[in-house]
């Protein structure tokens, strides 16, 4: 790298020299756009090449960022939501020094290389996992959280938006919380080049419908010309200047800038350039260039966020025998860690049913709403866990987990810390019906990278599990029920992730019954009424779904003739069955003999009893195909 | 039933006489939805009462419905969105005569009634299962859709929205479309009671800022008291009026409003009355009455949307041998549908790549893109199934699956028809990287009720199986791969769901290769190199992972010694390998011996044949795999 040019960041006017340097780098970024993405042979070169002026402003001018210190807590940050244009990103990282030519040029989106097709925090740089787009600023909402009320450190959140995404309603959801957070300290750039994938977007270039949107929504919108240097730079200038209202920066650009012969052209979406059209645009924009960059200094003065020094944490304790749902343990337990400065608690607007509003009672500053908007719910989590918080988001488990599952496959795909407590989960709920009930929560949350799942079945356990949650990295889920079931376990009885628990097992047992949550309590009813019968079973609480106690599993295979009956308030499919029969593949213990009860049909209202009988998961049933699998 | 009153539908302003019905019938509907949901102990009493007034005016001035023939195509239609307000909605359907006294005071919320939690289509009357907030607007949505391009009717669709679930982003996706598509038969009435579960709403009684979202979103936004029977009157003649854009009648609401001792009282979300308040303020209000209401006819000149008989379907045929990609087939399987005229695609803006945009040349007026909003997607295709059509939704299958999988846990609910196709599955996308590899698809798709998931190897099975999903009910869901594979099959072969295919069996074979889609191609590449080796082994095609083949699948275990590998483009939770042995628990054909492969770890950006490899999927690792099992 040939010239390095200090910066000057802050509110004076860019003058001719800083313009014309805007300009070089800008060229650059787009040079090496294409040059990266020309040598992969794939790539979204012309989506870079319109946010490629936006990006030069940002850095030269606005941006604050010690390079050779990623982890620096008064950094500012920059999240591309529009992670397609990795090439523009990558572009950045070579003209700050961070990323040298060859790694850029010949690695990018090839096996092995840091440099992926969308943004993967395996990067010290990047945030969150992008590609799947509406997440990047609902994530970025998060960091802004952390930063004006829990960090309370002077970083700007710069989130690269594209134009199609704003299709999505998380863009919309992550809106409205950034205003009605007052969250001055985030400001989105939205690359309106007016062409999606597939041809134009739904808005095209009516830059006044986007504002009067981003108005309506509390945020203040700012239109320009995003190849207007100036233009950029007052606006971004004006997005940091305000402390109380997030930003969102509408840059009118064209798809292509920068070579002519496809400027705003269809056709081009996520295509690299051939390598003679390539050669022809790098020359016309004046060939590979060195220029080296240094963004400004975050402030000096920030402090780093210190964490405070935890007290110890006292859990609840409760009484064998005790009626408690497992939710009430829950928002104990989550209470008892609010003396952990990092522990964050957000909620859907349920925390009265979850409760995870009792947490808001211990800690209203660490306590965030987020209402009905569970997409942001997830994201905000997320963004906190890029602070290094320790965020659990809760809600009923059908809605924490299937609406926003996309955030969910994403954080895992980010491998961020978040943990996730889903209560009111199966037909245990009773009266409210099917739409409440999570039916395959489990199958969906265990099929995600980094996932823990855990379904404990009484208050000490769960009490103890949503401690462990707190130290556990991954995507951590607790899946909670609504009624209130006897206390099993005493007080100072540990539940390790990946453990479990067997009841009753004596050297005559004849069938093992496994549940969890709800299901535990049928099967020790079952193993009564059989043991009453002369069939003596043992009963193991699986309480920890993944990872799960494979040792456990075939030692009680080998102990009971192998013959289990497995019961899970959840459909038949992907779930503890299927959790159980898959550790079980290659187990080297003799034929199986196992019966899997799951909820058969559509389940309907009805009271909690009635409803697991009618599933299939009851004693009653269990006991059924208990007899039957020991009688074949 | 006492008195039945003659309905005066359209724009005429309502008379004093019938002001006075206006206001009995409402009070009849907060009385009877105090009584149900009292005696069922719970439901929403205070939710209900709120929306009252709105409904009926509606009720005796708008709405346009044949209660003897709900099945009648010109039938206006009134979809909650706010489900939980269902004691109104039973109390509606009282008073219109479809409903006796007894089934509504005495079964709701109760085990084997009808009238459950939450409306459920169970009842003829309601389109759509709603109860997860969000939905009803973005599916009414659908059948607006169908109203104005397909049925040509002159129905309108009428949704009553809470003010909480405005806070999705889904009901920003909903607007936006139905301004887009200029639905102007599509009017919904948010409840703007101020009062969420958990305390006030984040834009309370806001009116204002409501109706700038709305406005900014295209929709036509009307102001009004939701208590002046006469302004709710004028809002409804308003919002049919306009034939080319939806209205959003914004209606300033009192939650309990009826019940003085609770009205705008936080703490009342979601409770029954107690017996003695209940009977207060039914005795306040006027006790019970028997008010018989009748709505106004639908149009009786319009005709009955009437299926065009279809033209033989002329499915296209390949060439053993020749390589395509399934989402290749797949766009020309839809295009040859489109001569069947209930066939109708919806695209996320991905079509070029998904090919479901082939469609669009081949039938442009069912074709609806519905831009980068997934959940908007799927709502579309459950308004349409509701309509009788045959909806097609396509995209990534990442984001297809994942981003509105609370919406397709509904459809599942509402027993709809919707037919999925996810293309681009897996680790073989190659160089976009994890964030748009669904490796979670099939797990959560599994544990949908009424599912069928399919995930075909080439191009004919991909065609045949297209063609059958048109005439399979519920959620069918059906996995593409991105690169080309050669094509096994002929074209007559049939592909039957619930089959499967086995290549190369033989009375030596020493192990079965389990696989489906890229899978199957690495399974008999295994398989020839392991015949090489002197390991005779047949594959399975299970292109019907749910249903599964059972009867195949055990005969297979017994023919080559229960020693099987299965592989899958997915993680190893739920998937194919789950599916696989939760068919094996009882199997009762002696000990198993089976390695399932799936991808392990977090994939990266890179060649699809490095991924493969790299996640323990490739040929290689399938026959080392299968050697290590034939070995033990």
């Amino acid at each position: 790298m040939s010239t390095n040019h200090a910066p000057r960041p802050g509110a004076e006017k860019l003058d001719d020299e800083q313009l014309d340097l805007a300009h070089r780098l800008a060229t650059q970024l787009r040079v090496d756009s294409i040059r990266c993405s020309t040598q992969a042979g794939s790539g979204h070169p012309t989506s870079s090449l319109s946010a490629a002026d936006l990006m030069s402003v940002l850095l030269l001018h606005h941006m604050r960022y010690e390079w050779s210190n990623p982890g620096l807590g008064s950094n500012d940050h920059l999240i591309f939501s529009k992670g397609h244009a990795s090439p523009l990103l990558y572009s950045i990282y070579r003209s700050v020094g961070v990323l040298d030519e060859d790694e850029l040029v010949n690695t990018y989106r090839k096996f092995g290389s840091r440099l992926q097709g969308h943004p993967m925090p395996i990067l010290p740089w990047v945030d969150v996992a992008t590609g799947s787009l509406g997440q990047g600023l609902p994530d970025a909402v998060g960091v802004a959280l952390a930063g004006k009320y829990l960090d309370k450190l002077p970083y700007q959140t710069w989130v690269l938006c594209g134009d199609s995404e704003m299709a999505e309603g998380s863009m919309w959801e992550a809106i409205d919380k950034a205003a009605y957070y007052k969250l001055g300290n985030l400001t989105a750039i939205v690359d309106v080049n007016r062409l999606g994938q597939n041809g134009p977007t739904e808005l095209q270039w009516e830059m006044e419908k986007y504002a009067q949107r981003v108005e309506a929504f509390g945020a203040r919108a700012v239109v320009i010309d995003g190849h207007d240097l100036a233009a950029i730079d007052s606006a971004l200038a004006e997005a940091r200047s305000n402390p109380d209202q997030p930003t969102v920066v509408l840059a009118r650009t064209i798809k292509a800038k920068g070579v002519p012969e496809i400027e705003d052209m269809e056709g081009w979406h996520g295509k690299a350039l051939p390598k003679d059209m390539a050669q022809r645009a790098i020359a016309a924009l004046g060939g590979v260039t060195d220029l080296s960059i240094t963004t400004a200094s975050p402030v000096k003065s920030a402090p780093q966020a210190q964490a405070a020094p935890s007290a110890p944490v006292k859990l609840p304790r409760w009484d064998i025998g005790e009626e408690v749902a497992t939710r009430v343990a829950f928002g104990a337990a989550i209470s008892a860690l609010a003396v952990r400065p990092e522990v964050v608690v957000l909620d859907g607007e349920v925390g009265n049913s979850t409760h995870a509003g009792d947490f808001k009672d211990a800690c209203p500053e660490r306590f965030f709403e987020m209402f009905i908007a569970e997409q942001q719910l997830i994201a905000s989590a997320i963004g906190l866990s890029v602070r290094g918080y320790i965020p659990f988001a809760s809600s009923f488990a059908a809605f924490l987990v299937a609406r926003p599952y996309d955030f969910i496959r994403m954080a895992g795909a980010s491998e961020a810390n978040i943990r996730l407590v889903g209560t009111h989960a199966g037909v245990e709920i009773g009266q409210d019906g099917p739409s409440q009930m999570a039916l395959e929560d489990i199958a969906a949350m265990r099929a995600i990278h980094t996932s823990t799942v855990l379904y404990p079945g009484d208050a000490p356990s769960t009490t103890a599990l949503v401690a462990s949650m707190a130290d556990t990295d991954g995507v951590v889920y607790l899946r909670a029920t609504r009624g209130a079931y006897p206390v099993i376990y005493g007080p100072d009885e540990r539940f390790p992730i990946g453990g479990c628990k067997v009841h009753g097992a004596g050297p005559e047992d004849k069938v093992a019954l496994i549940g969890a949550g709800v299901t535990l309590h049928k099967c020790l009813a079952a193993a009564d009424e059989l043991a009453q019968a002369g069939i003596p079973a043992r009963v193991i609480d699986l309480y920890s779904i993944k990872p799960l106690d494979r040792a456990t599993l075939l030692e009680t295979c080998r102990a009971v003739g192998n013959r289990l009956v497995v019961v899970e308030d959840h459909y038949p499919h992907g779930g503890i069955g299927g959790a159980v029969m898959e550790a079980l593949a290659d187990a080297d213990v003799g034929e199986l003999h196992v019966a899997l009860l799951g909820v058969s049909g559509l389940p309907s209202s009805g009271q909690p009893s009635e409803l697991l009988d009618a599933a299939g998961i009851s004693a009653r049933h269990i006991g059924a195909a208990a007899r039957k699998i020991v009688k074949a």
